[in-house]
């Protein structure tokens, strides 16, 4: 294979980073992509670890915002989805007839759905009566016992969520945690009883997010897509995406407004109060392992990985330095872990006996935050070495343990945020300057895939459609984050403070 | 439907167990069984709560004793069976050579499998080159990225374990956690140099699953089943029977020695100390669902559920008592519900603005083991009142609060394992006397299918089955606890303290 940009035994520089990513999640013992079925890889211990935490921290958000953790079943009868075909069919006219925008597109998604499941017909030796499908999400079989469960004002609203394997029949290129075929996500799904409880919610999901990506220490883009690039049967949809190393945007979050699209299909209603029969308004929230393949990407250096402190198996590392010379080394450590444990800290001690070096090397590439060390010359100073991740090296006193570690990792949280913002400010760039000429659009100068270009824009999907023919890469759409001052629209000229993006998604 | 055996609004009385049961699940939300498919029910969120609160001690148990959590995929590709196929046919052959017990029983279950699960094989539009199955257990999935990673002695032992969604073809009734075609299910798979270390990993199972079954208040059986019931390709299988309330055994855990039988197929060897090449030996243990099917059997009463406090959502449910007449009362109830909370409860206030009479008949169905009301006249006594699942009501000063809730619940706790013990030594019974006629077996008493008949054994496979066709009912197996004093063996009339048990399992 291709020896350049090879840096630390085996290890890929991190700026050939197509090579790195898919490197660094298997030296880093995250998964084994060897399982003998492409886009499905088995999780090791470290990596399942890592998304556990992350999941915790959805669960934690998930319950400050009130909503219950259900598990519904994996399969869904192909006969159900009538419902959804019939929805899907009914927005699909409905666009035909208004506004032109992407007629090929919808098809494609219409299709879509039928080509990217796995589908059972097969239970032993018998063909099924109904043939099933492993979900892909879960819209068609909750929201068919939501009808059953929905009756008044007072069952809304609903607020429900599940952590589960979903499934995707992907034929594009498989990449762990951002591509793959067996997909660990996170679906909410809501439901109320008018638009504007529903609108509230979606307020409430994108705080969420924040939430959450602001304890992964990632900055993001906030977008209203395009209706193209809107979920089948949503009003519209809000997306996150982060920005990876090599400009390639990633959606790692989406929430959806159904208004009472869905419920139409689903005659999901409700009796008012007073007694009125009235139509439900939905929503949806979903992330994935993408979270995980964010960190890795965003975070991530020649050394290896390196996890934010909130999601880090192991936080604190403890090496005993020179145990032969003394019993004291064990002692110590044993005294220092018990002590950050019972600060609710995540430690553990690396006792192989190889050389330190080794374990730096081993400890670093997985990205623990805090190594710390401790030899007999370091007892009789009643202090121990910490060497921090995102660099630097200190000695502490062990009669200020506790503070000088909590403290350090607050710090390497804060280096993780400030060194990912520089680089997703690095990564966006103002669309370079362009003339419309005879209706079509020409650049000053080339695009770049790598690059997430921002400009004011205030034309119709028409000229959205342009832009993304004329650079190849696609529309993230309106930006949560207006510009301050007006600016002219890249393709009307008019005066406007909207923003949006193109870039190459993954 | 039938009337008869009704007692509170609609529960069926436990004494009509096989009314009770299905009722009760529902009645209680912990499923929805209106899924469109049989053996799929949908997790309410208080089913799924109490669910993982038994996987989180079973997650304690495995950290415990230095297992690590995988996870792997759920389609395993039909080519990989191949390896699976070879040891079972060789396993057949073995046992065709040696004694004869079962040739038929071996045959069924190899052709069984292939009954039972479900098949993969579209995607999208497209039938797969290769036909996938969703994984009833992961031996094969497992073993063969084990064989990946053991290399030297320096990789074993390699403990691992996971908690899935596994899948069953199943065509009996299907009954909720009990026999079901999507099955929560904990897998544990280990992989050892020799025989010797491997059946000390067996002994650690009997200890991880003791620890489990107590601290879910379950009195079990253990015995090692017969040869026709042991896995497939293992050497020997050990089994934890718990007694249902209408006599039938259900197996909620079992180990499974495999010596090197596994290891031989799947080529799974390693270079031990001399840099001599040897086959590894494997164990694996598995629980499922099963477990909350149990506690709900045995446990519940004629008002609904009883919850052991350790897997009980909800230990202390807060109940304020005429809120309209002082805010001292809601006041109050905060202060308490923090005050349990930062001591490590889950609790819950029910401020519903329902009659007391309703609050304390929704939670007793749901089992909570306490209830703690308190009122205006509580509050200017400084005490509150607390109604106990398993029976009684008591009033406890505020100043005494944290003490007597643990007290409690450590009683309620006891009261649970005395009563299952009870039901448990009730179900017993010796097998009625018999006599050998022209090689035949006569009972002085016909065999009652809800009873566990115990008896001493000492015969050969021909003797087990005999007594399983005479009987109509199952042998359990040689059961760890032998009896004080030899006795006669049903059969062959030797003395002997081997026990043994027949059953209606499940």
């Amino acid at each position: 294979m291709k020896e350049q940009g090879k840096a630390k035994r085996g290890i890929p520089v991190k700026s050939d980073f197509n090579s790195w990513y898919p490197a660094i999640v298997e030296i880093a013992d995250l998964v084994d992509k060897r399982y003998p079925i492409k886009g499905m890889d088995v999780w090791k211990p470290y990596g399942w670890k890592t998304m556990s935490l992350i999941d915790s921290i959805t669960r934690s958000e998930m319950e400050r915002t009130d909503h219950l953790e259900y598990r519904f079943p994996l399969l869904v009868p192909e006969d159900l989805l009538e419902k959804e075909n019939r929805l899907v069919a009914k927005l699909k006219a409905a666009r035909d007839a208004g506004v032109d925008p992407s007629e090929l597109r919808i098809e494609e998604e219409d299709a879509g759905f039928k080509k990217e499941v796995y589908w059972v017909k097969h239970g032993g030796e018998n063909e099924l009566d109904i043939a099933m499908f492993l979900r892909p999400t879960s819209e068609t079989p909750m929201y068919n016992m939501f009808s059953l469960w929905i009756r008044s004002h007072a069952d809304l609203p609903l607020k429900t969520y599940q952590i589960v394997n979903t499934f995707r029949y992907e034929t594009k290129q498989t990449r762990s945690f951002i591509r793959v075929r067996e997909i660990h996500f996170f679906e909410a799904h809501t439901v109320h009883k008018d638009e504007e409880n529903a609108t509230l919610q979606i307020q409430e999901d994108a705080n969420i997010v924040q939430n959450i990506l602001d304890k992964l220490c990632l900055p993001n883009i906030i977008s209203k897509r395009p209706l193209w690039d809107t979920f089948p049967g949503a009003w519209y949809t809000t997306a996150a995406d982060v920005i990876m190393p090599n400009g390639r945007t990633l959606q790692v979050a989406t929430y959806h407004h159904y208004r009472d699209q869905w419920a139409k299909s689903f005659d999901l209603t409700y009796e008012d109060e007073n007694g009125n029969i009235q139509f439900c308004h939905q929503t949806t929230f979903g992330m994935s392992e993408r979270l995980l393949g964010a960190i890795v990407g965003i975070h991530g250096d020649d050394s290896g990985l390196i996890l934010p402190p909130s999601v880090s198996p192991i936080q604190v590392l403890i090496m005993p330095i020179a145990t032969h010379i003394t019993d004291d080394v064990m002692i110590y450590s044993n005294k220092i872990k018990k002590e950050l444990d019972e600060n609710g800290l995540r430690t553990k001690i690396d006792d192989r006996n190889i050389r330190p070096g080794n374990k730096h090397y081993d400890w670093e590439i997985k990205g623990v935050p805090i190594r710390l060390e401790i030899g007999p010359k370091d007892i009789s100073k009643e202090q121990c070495i910490i060497s921090i991740r995102t660099g630097g090296k200190e000695t502490i006193p062990l009669n200020n343990l506790i503070p000088s570690i909590f403290s350090t990792l607050e710090s390497i949280n804060e280096v993780l945020k400030s060194r990912a913002n520089e680089l997703f400010d690095k990564m966006i760039l103002p669309l370079p300057k362009s003339d419309i000429i005879d209706g079509n659009i020409v650049f000053s100068e080339p695009i770049n895939e790598g690059i997430v270009y921002e400009f004011p824009f205030d034309g119709n999907d028409a000229d959205a459609e342009l832009l993304e023919r004329k650079t190849g890469i696609t529309l993230l759409g309106e930006c949560n984050r207006p510009y301050k001052n007006p600016l002219p629209c890249v393709i009307t000229g008019k005066l406007t403070t909207k923003k949006q993006h193109l870039a190459r998604m993954y």
